[in-house]
């Protein structure tokens, strides 16, 4: 598939393509005239919400079900040029209090995406998304894909037996693979009922409210947040490359910024204020530290870089939730 | 628990314990004095034989069940002080035929033995098994503790995954686990009955059959080899050791062998003939090349090396089949 060629008339299958980055994906396609297949369960507490394709609802073919489910699975993957696989349990947290559902949901789903697949439609692209919290502890900045993998959660391990899979199915049955790690994507369409994760959409809620953001010490550490239409051009040109399959790419923002950036940025933005607490102890323990992505092997690879500033995503992203916070909170 | 503890009195849980090794550690418990509960689902094509443990059978508790049954696991591990966890799916070949077979037996059982630890038994020790495979391709020799991991295999990936299961209920949870990646152990109890895994026992039964030793090439390649005897001394010390848990090693023979002194060393014990033929180009690309372990961190802390010389081994082993030929092949 060239770069040039149009996504006008292809068949996709996005699953998990009612959440935050597999709707931006959906809406994205939807406009571009893809025809679009989302499979979303719609569990309680995640993040599939039906109002995030709202402007494309008529486009394209919503199916309420399951990434366990192996012969809806098989049903829905024949016939597509690509598969965007996004359903996950995508809590940290929770992966810890539940491991055995997080194997199910991410490992389970996963494993049939790419079985069904390999058994049905062998020619098709596969892109998967997978996360910074892979790595681990950080060893140096910025992470590139040769960092050590050491992850501290289920959920983290499982990304990483995953994108395993992919590897493995492109390595032994030829099948087109591509996966993106992403590191701290925001903005409109994620779940903000909870703060399990997604602090950055959190905050826009909790400002949105007229609630303070909440700072633990000086705030220095330091992320790479990236605005999700970055993230959604990463994923079109992961899809689109002309590599022959199997790779894995680190995604993020082009620079770091720090806790406290983030936060002075959505209270100038909204009129919330800020307010600076010591550490509380437990949340020492799990802070991992600076976080920034090396994004070169993306940028040679697949010409992608993050373009949005960070100040313009906030707007968009208070802009966004402004509008529609009842279909959020 | 102290190295001088003795195993009289202890009560140990050994699942997949009519299996290859895990029949070889039950028979050593069981004649230390030990309380041993096997746990082994018995399935078909798999190592499971209870001959293998015929000479305790009235020692020990046999449960003919499966490590995927949450409930049985969760009245299994309660009340013992150890658990040896070796039920896995265990051919790499398989794996790549039936990969969510694989996830099933290997991850999901091993999350059940931890799970379950956690919650109803959170003090026990759990020593588990891993391979050589989770290396994949050797990039030096000997190979350490830190070789990066890249599995060519659904049955290698899952093991490392495993791993991780381990690192992670030892680091989260705080339960004692240790892991134990061996090379290529062979001996008595192994199955002899396919050749999907276990060449040295293969080639003892072909020679106590009156049929030739295929060797490919000029059988040059390196493996460790180490007797069963060996592997059981190191999953004993391995659940004795002093450490905090959470440890892997690497388990295997103090000393490269080639391919062809194997076929060889049996051939000369058995009366047996070995043929050279030119390798056949499917299986030029899954040799593996060279492969010996770095046994210093085994060494160092838990006080093992293997002790068996190769010839030895091999004399017993065909001692063994050649004495119970029947109950194997």
């Amino acid at each position: 598939m060239s770069k040039a060629r149009a996504w006008a008339g292809q068949r996709v299958l996005v699953t998990g393509g009612l959440g935050f980055i597999g709707s931006s994906v959906t809406v994205r396609l939807a406009e571009a005239g893809a025809h679009v297949t989302v499979l979303d369960a719609l569990l309680p507490e995640y993040g599939g919400n039906r109002y995030n394709v709202a402007s494309v609802a008529d486009r394209i073919q919503i199916v309420v079900g399951d990434v366990r489910d192996q012969p809806l699975v098989s049903s829905l993957v024949e016939g597509q040029d690509l598969v965007f696989h996004f359903a996950a349990q995508v809590s940290y947290l929770d992966s810890m209090q539940d491991p055995r559902l997080d194997l199910d949901i991410s490992l389970k789903g996963t494993l049939n995406i790419l079985e069904e697949c390999r058994r049905v439609n062998p020619t098709v692209r596969v892109v998967s998304i997978g996360s910074r919290m892979q790595f681990g502890r950080v060893e140096r900045l910025p992470v590139d894909e040769s960092h050590s993998m050491k992850p501290q959660s289920f959920y983290a391990l499982h990304k990483l037996t995953a994108e395993h899979y992919c590897r493995l199915y492109h390595e032994a049955f030829g099948l087109w693979t591509a996966w993106l790690r992403l590191s701290n994507p925001f903005g409109p369409r994620q779940q903000i009922k909870h703060s399990k994760y997604g602090i950055v959409n959190w905050f826009v809620r909790l400002a949105l409210e007229g609630q303070p953001l909440t700072v633990f010490g000086d705030g220095a550490q330091a992320r790479d947040y990236f605005y999700i239409d970055d993230a959604v051009e990463a994923f079109l040109a992961g899809a689109m490359h002309d590599g022959p399959g199997g790779e894995a790419f680190n995604i993020g923002g082009s620079e770091p910024i720090s806790f406290k950036t983030m936060a002075e940025t959505i209270a100038q933005v909204t009129g919330a204020r800020v307010e600076y607490v010591p550490w509380p102890s437990a949340w020492k323990l799990v802070e991992t530290g600076d976080y920034v992505t090396d994004i070169r092997k993306a940028r040679r690879l697949l010409g992608w870089a993050p373009k949005v500033p960070f100040e313009d995503g906030i707007r968009r992203t208070v802009e966004y939730y402004r509008a529609a916070f009842d279909h959020y909170a």
